[in-house]
């Protein structure tokens, strides 16, 4: 199929991006700059997408922080990036409203200008305590709501909602993924903070899939769990 | 209920906005600027809100336009904008692709950070034949997305979607609606232009009311139908 993936430069949609390639599928790549602080991650995408020749575009939507304020990654002046677990009660200041909807709604609008078939996502298990619009009966809805939006049907995938990352991570290895060029951290560094909630989770990741982990982190000192 | 509306500048938000306000309701509202040619609207959305004393802002989403292409509204230099009537097969190339969603879903975003309930839309009937986005089967997948993309769900009202754009001129006449300050041209002039789909549309809509239009038209031949 056609399809056109949502790719942060993160590790989950990096690993998204090399299985739909490896599948056969073609593929369009859409990034996001809402305003976020890490824009670093935007350079991991453009690199990811040059590994397997995919064409990548980056969403200008800075314009669109004055209506998603009030969170950690927009408004940093308010909300401090919390330390801890990806699941703590406390991530929730990490919550951009409403941002699975408007990144999946443009990247289908994309996808009905190309003529493709579908977009892709990468949502997963480990979202799910936090994030509302990662999971599973969001995703469904969302298809619903694709398949009306338009003249034919737009399909949304979402391959790895009910996977743990640490099975994102061990698919990731075996498809050869270059994980030393995707970004998880929330703050704004020149690298991932170790200790942040995307940090703590993606170090938890590696460890129980037992690949070995190529970021270097500021601070290294052990998780909790 | 507490409520973002979405407001064009055209005359169906309008007679949403005044509707809104009349009944009670604590309104924002959102309009967008997604590269489309008549932004001329906008300032019609500006001047309709101060009457009614409602917060507006423009969502600035220029930079979509490199994914939205092929329509009329966004690459007129590819498509022109068709003459002809609001319902003919022609103006598909009106349709810009999966606007509505991503509206939506930036206009729920906004309401979630502001702890509002909901969100509304002007689609309407007549806007079934061609805009996919716009009928009642989109309207109800859209609700059930709206409700699982946060924590608490997020309402979508859209009290047009069956009537008639003549319901809804006769409706905001008697809601003293200031028709004038609204903008329908599909084209960027000074004044409508009277022949493209939404001014054929606008103009049978008055007549068909019984309700003065106080539009200037450059051309006022006859609408065939």
């Amino acid at each position: 199929m056609k399809v056109v993936a949502t790719v942060s430069g993160g590790l989950d949609s990096a690993v998204l991006l090399y299985r739909l390639v490896q599948d056969g599928h073609e593929v369009k790549a859409i990034s996001f700059d809402y305003g976020q602080l890490h824009v670093k991650e935007l350079g991991c995408a453009a690199k990811l997408c040059e590994t397997v020749g995919v064409e990548h575009r980056v969403a200008q939507l800075s314009g669109l922080s004055q209506f998603l304020g009030g969170n950690a990654l927009t408004q940093p002046d308010v909300v401090d990036v919390p330390d801890g677990h990806y699941e703590d009660e406390s991530m929730k200041a990490t919550v951009v409203p409403n941002r699975n909807m408007i990144m999946i709604s443009i990247a289908a609008g994309w996808a009905i200008a190309e003529k493709f078939d579908g977009v892709a996502i990468a949502v997963h298990k480990g979202d799910h305590t936090i994030y509302p619009d990662c999971r599973e009966r969001f995703v469904i809805d969302m298809q619903h709501a694709l398949r009306t939006c338009h003249y034919t049907p737009v399909e949304l995938r979402a391959p790895f909602v009910n996977w743990s990352k640490v099975d994102i991570v061990q698919h990731g290895a075996g498809l050869g993924v270059p994980f030393v060029w995707t970004w998880s951290c929330y703050r704004g560094g020149s690298f991932h903070c170790g200790t942040c909630g995307t940090c703590v989770e993606r170090r938890e990741a590696f460890q129980r899939a037992g690949i070995d982990d190529p970021t270097p982190y500021v601070n290294t000192a052990r998780t909790k769990k």
